[in-house]
């Protein structure tokens, strides 16, 4: 059974090293896992769409969860589904800060990377938005 | 929470200068508070949708309703928004007496800027057809 | 409060001078109220759907029920709308006549303008289909 | 091919013996043409829904536009029909005046019979709640 | 044109006697105006859903903006309507502290009157539900 | 802004007395956070159903991940609400040991509680089932 | 395949002894061929509908198109279905002149029988009218 | 009133002579009579779709099932509509035993002409993707 | 995963005790493996609907097709399902020779049980119709 | 009637030989019954999508539950159809070990062919896809 799940949570140290550290790891454990996704991230927030088997993504949102580098872990969206949007990307990331100001603002009140304010849905509207717009890469 | 907000008011003063007086200052609160919008003026008539965070716009209505500068200020359209249709103008702005007459009979009884007569929701297919013929500008 | 109305009637004189009379009229007083439209006629048969204001239409059509030149005025459609689709006709004009055949057939029995027959949807429908045909011209 | 018509107007002699004088007619004429519907009637205003035959219809309200009690004549609803609302009622009569005064405000600006300020569509509404809480009677 | 509008604010004077205040002066103002609605308090926040002529119920709307009783005005929901959900009450009075809490609990995150902190939506559910189950009262 | 989580997990320790204790500590939790919701349990599997806002919620989920407890945790459906469905329990509870075996088998593929076999959907389904047939009770 | 035919046809002989001689035959025929539903009559007219197997139903129509007792037979409504409507009726019967005139001015101009004047569904909505008020007998 | 008829039959003289002479007669016949349509035939199998008044069909429908050369006369598919789809046909020709047989397998368990086996719909779905694929022509 | 399937068959023997040997191994397998249904029986003709886990439902279908008692099986129906419809049932017995036979003609040609001649939605439909007219019994 | 069908089979032997020799023996006997579709094998599993008529489909598949090559089948959809997706292959061929793995990722847990831990309808977007991006080929 397929699922999606879209998390956002806060870096404890949102050092661009540190940062770098969180990306690779996930990329390493998705390609094991059978996860896809993206990743979005800026100004210390990190915004996640994983894809996946149901206790497989269950189980990889248990140790984000657990991860002492990662604060305020929210749940935005879940939902089984039948085919994955993001089959190509092992992790597909996004530097919100290199972004066009008007793609945030079109699902924020203000131009940053705020999932903490808006609901799951404008948030996955904005993900797919960054896809539309080739702001998806494969590297930071 | 996004919401998007239009209204009609008429100008107690509605000599270039005055007008111009009032955009200039919307264009500047805007900017500073993350709203974006679109402001139609023509006949003395001014007519403009603001989009942004809910109490941001409940308060710019306000203070519109305090403004001396408007009068006959009226409510035509509100609602919660998932994303923004004018994310990418600070404020908007369409001189109505300079655009084709059959865009605004379209919507109209008679060839002229007069939302107190229809509907918001014919008012908001208006703008979205001056937004679709290129009437909007950035600059008056 | 804008409307669209449908109607039909018989010319009581069919002659190329008393339609093109009729047709001037409706022209002249169109412009004057803010009133667009097509006008198709044909076999003696006229077919006129009007738009604009909800008193100026009723007004428009109490005068045509009383003109002496029209008989078996028949309503055939009529709604409250939002926009205007012969926003750029003063009084587009359709010669039944010259069209061709196979369009008049689709919506009727035989290949004749004849609204008293069918519903006032099929006659709606006509309209359309001659307005993407080209079929509607600015003069007789 | 049944069709349903909802006008109203001003009476020019609102007296009660000019009201009656109209409403005996109409019932008369209704009774030998398959006519059916209603008529409320309050503060010098009629409106009043009339069902039967297409070009029936269209007479008699070809009929009412020539009648000089009437005034202000406004279409306000018209649609072809499969069945009748009013198949019981050669011409059902309501008098505003003593109606409830919630039900008129329920659908009106103020508590009083006025369908030249709202659309058809609440003016119908009105109507089919006027018939629910039996306020529609055979005399007046 | 009839509209609903809902807001809410919160009191710059929460005591009995400032409530009650606001309720007489609403209540009047309703009656004379043909507006209809319903006002829930509750430590010190006013929900309010205004319903009449479109012009009527911004003009009163702007009233309040402009009302040094209240603060922190916000619109949560606004429509054109065809008929009204308050047409029997003046002014209907919830008093939000004598609601059963497992009502309030149902449209917030805690059993409180908090408008502030969710959709216009589920402000205008939680009055329909104290609507269904008898909490609106006519005086205080 | 409120949501709906639906998980399961299996008990580490299935006796009696360690799912009592679960119970309580989740009741006690419940009423200080304005959590409403159903707790199923049966054959060392517990199914919750958790509602509240957005970030109290997420924050309980991570404790359960959290909680030595559980295990296998799995999520099985997750929405933004604008009312609860459990609005009136702080810890609804149902021993599924003591269901009629046909309300479990309605959803299952055996008569047993196994939302691990079945989609989040089919598991809400059997929770609303049971509240509709009353086998949700305020203690175990 | 099961369908459902709606026709109506004119008595070459309207005497009751006619009438009761066809609708003798159709009901004997019916019975041995799985074919049920219902026949209205008055004024000289028959109209039925009836429904069976696909090639049943298209031989038996074609019988009464050469069944010199009937003339102008017009198909009005055709269907393949699913489940009957008149499974119950080997023939059930409806003498229109005894119905209530109201009837059938609900689906007519005029209160008569007249299947020529309307559209197919509102003579199948007439016949399930006629039904559900009882009208429908075994026997003339 | 519009209408549509699909039906099929079987030739009792399948010559080529035979069928050309039913063609024949078939365009004579719908040209005096605003018949459109289009009749595919093969294998000794006639299927037509014919539109015109709702009279004139049935009474060439009527023709048909007396029609010697005709045998097992089955209704396909019967509506009432607003517009052709045939309307610059008097009556198109498709030879089925040219076509390619990808497009009879399509909608037949066997790649022929075969409507007795299969639903009105699939038939009428079968002659729209012959008048796609261009396989309807004017003449044998 | 949950599924059900409805299939016919005819027995090879349809001799009482061949039917109840048959439905006697059905109803012992059925409880041992979670499958709930019932089965229609009447003129040697078989029609089961059987709900249960995706594998065992194909796996008992296997059986049946490989079963010597049983031949022209014929799949008529299966879906994916949340929720079974015959979860009270080990194996419904309904035998077609004692059912009113009205039930039977609704949605057949011939009152009596044809599942080859019509769609699996018909058929599911007589079975439903079965089970609101309480014919499903526990034995035969 | 058209039907559909999908399903699923292991390989008891999945070498090469053996599996050419299943799709020789497909495609023979496709060509003799009507039958058209699609094989996708991969690491020894076979899915299989199949359409005809209803009967030759049913007895085609009670053939495959016989065959000793296939074990552990599974239905995994079946509908009745007007008309085939398939018309134009005997038996289209993918390979499953040669697809893009992202095409088989977007429907699965893992990159690999595995009907059997998803849903029907997952299963028939995968094949779909695969006739999409021109995977279906003729021949192994």
């Amino acid at each position: 059974m397929l699922v999606r799940l879209l998390y956002a949570s806060r870096a404890v140290d949102s050092s661009a090293a540190a940062v770098n550290a969180i990306c690779a790891s996930a990329r390493q454990h998705n390609a094991d896992h059978g996860v896809t996704g993206v990743l979005v991230f800026g100004g210390g927030i990190f915004m996640q769409c994983i894809e996946g088997g149901r206790q497989t993504i269950s189980d990889l949102y248990g140790v984000i969860h657990k991860d002492a580098r990662h604060q305020d872990v929210v749940l935005l969206h879940y939902e089984e589904i039948t085919e994955r949007r993001f089959g190509g990307w092992t992790m597909g990331l996004v530097n919100a800060e290199r972004v066009n100001a008007s793609v945030l603002l079109k699902y924020s009140e203000r131009a940053v990377l705020d999932p903490y304010a808006v609901s799951g849905r404008a948030s996955l509207a904005l993900i797919e938005d960054l896809m539309a717009t080739a702001s998806v890469v494969g590297h930071t």
